[in-house]
């Protein structure tokens, strides 16, 4: 930039000529990011106090994130940018189970032995029975045997463990494996509907949206399999209010599914549930490895 | 979205259609955000690792922001996207002094009487003794009296008051009004280049993209008057070795000026600074306002 002045013009080009990112996907990464950066301010031509309030809202994100929230994935998810990210990432054929947003409540779970209720608070007793069952499958219907299925969700008031200090830790997650032919199973209760956390600068924005910051009651599911792609997804509950209006853009049909209200006494004695229970059955099918 | 299954093709449209922020302007930039931020999605087609890395990121730069330190300014200052903003508010005549980035070192300096020495500590010793003159002009030529004259500058190590807690509070900046002429001037020391902050995630980037985190020497100004558009500038210290590579992109040929080494005694009794001091001149032009 030798006896360059900067102009509105030039600007964005010197910029880029100081790219030299030796990791050529990083160079990439940083010439599209400062190039669809530079697009936006020429577009909306923000004043500066509207950049310095941008840069604010940045910095208090920042500031609501500690071990336990993660405010710029919130952002990220209620600005549909986590979905699509999960889009282009998840280009596969139509057998193949559709995947949606992780969110910011995924803990390492432990593995429990098949057919373990993950419901050990308060909340065991309080939120309506559930059975979760399926079989993980191949491209071809093949079971997959030792599948790893590592589920979490909320409890019957809309609450992660995460979030809620009467809960015990690691309450309503586990990783569980599928057996030689490729089941699973494991009780639970059924989860609510729920609000993202709405105190913080996320809140603030879909608030300034006239946003709801609602989603529709879900189990989480993050499935890994040697020789198959990871499949992180949700079963949405049917027939949930929110389920048209998902906050952070998650839903997709083929993952909405009915909780089958169990009236019979003998099938509760059968999985060892209280009566009436809800009965979840959905097979999931991974995808082969890229790499 | 009623009975609609997200996909990379409709989502960016869903996302618009919750937009119903009630102020115009801010639904405008917020359709404007959406649109930019999902074709850089699109474009770039960043994996789930490379998503998480730059949520990463912006958490740690949230954090290494606090009272005394803005890293997210610093970010936007090193992609260009500061300098973009001052250009779009900034369309004037060419008779009007050109603008360039706030950066964040600016605080509230106190009013001094003008000729003040506004190095007040160890360096009022130490640095090279120079006086800084000019007057303030409207687009007319005409001299501007009672204009406000804010100043700050790094010492001769290249620290800024803020960032140094051997230099005393409020440490080489001032409040300076203009006399009935127009005119100011004040006593200081010749700033050194400095790196801007570079032990935090600004400074890991400007690493990736093998850039230095040099800025060339310089005095910033903040100029107000009644009726007239505010103007924040920086003078350059002519023959700065980093004068064609500033770090945020803030320099403009016009702002490149010499400091004059005056070697006669007497100027230097007149002006009673030690000899030989340096003489910086340069009158500023204010645009007048647009509302």
């Amino acid at each position: 930039m030798e006896n360059t002045t900067i102009t509105e013009e030039n600007l964005t080009q010197l910029v880029l000529d100081t790219n030299n990112a030796a990791n050529p996907r990083t160079k990439q990464l940083l010439d599209k990011l400062i190039n669809h950066l530079h697009a936006f301010i020429k577009d909306a031509e923000p004043t500066q106090e509207e950049w310095l309030r941008a840069i604010q809202f940045l910095t208090n994100t920042g500031h609501t994130c500690d071990g336990k929230r993660q405010e710029f994935i919130l952002l990220s998810d209620v600005l549909g940018v986590s979905m699509l990210v999960d889009a282009v990432n998840h280009r596969y054929s139509e057998d193949v189970t559709e995947s949606t947003v992780t969110g910011p409540f995924h803990t390492d779970a432990k593995p429990f032995p098949m057919g373990e209720n993950i419901a050990k608070g308060d909340e065991a007793g309080r939120g309506a029975p559930t059975i979760v069952r399926g079989t993980i499958r191949d491209e071809q219907g093949k079971p997959i045997k030792n599948a790893l299925v590592d589920v979490w969700q909320c409890d019957d008031l809309g609450y992660y463990d995460i979030q809620d200090v009467n809960q015990p830790e690691q309450n309503l997650r586990g990783l569980f494996e599928t057996s030689e032919d490729g089941r699973f199973w494991f009780k639970t209760i059924k989860p609510a509907a729920y609000p993202i956390p709405n105190d913080g600068p996320v809140g603030d924005l879909l608030q300034t949206m006239q946003r709801s910051p609602m989603r529709p009651a879900h189990i989480h599911f993050w499935i890994q399999a040697k020789g198959h792609e990871d499949l992180i997804t949700h079963l949405f509950v049917e027939g949930d209010e929110y389920i048209a209006s998902d906050a952070v853009f998650g839903v997709k049909e083929t993952l909405i599914l009915p909780f089958v209200l169990n009236e019979d006494s003998e099938a509760a004695e059968k999985w060892n549930v209280p009566s009436p229970f809800y009965d979840v059955a959905y097979d999931f099918t991974l995808a082969h490895s890229k790499s």
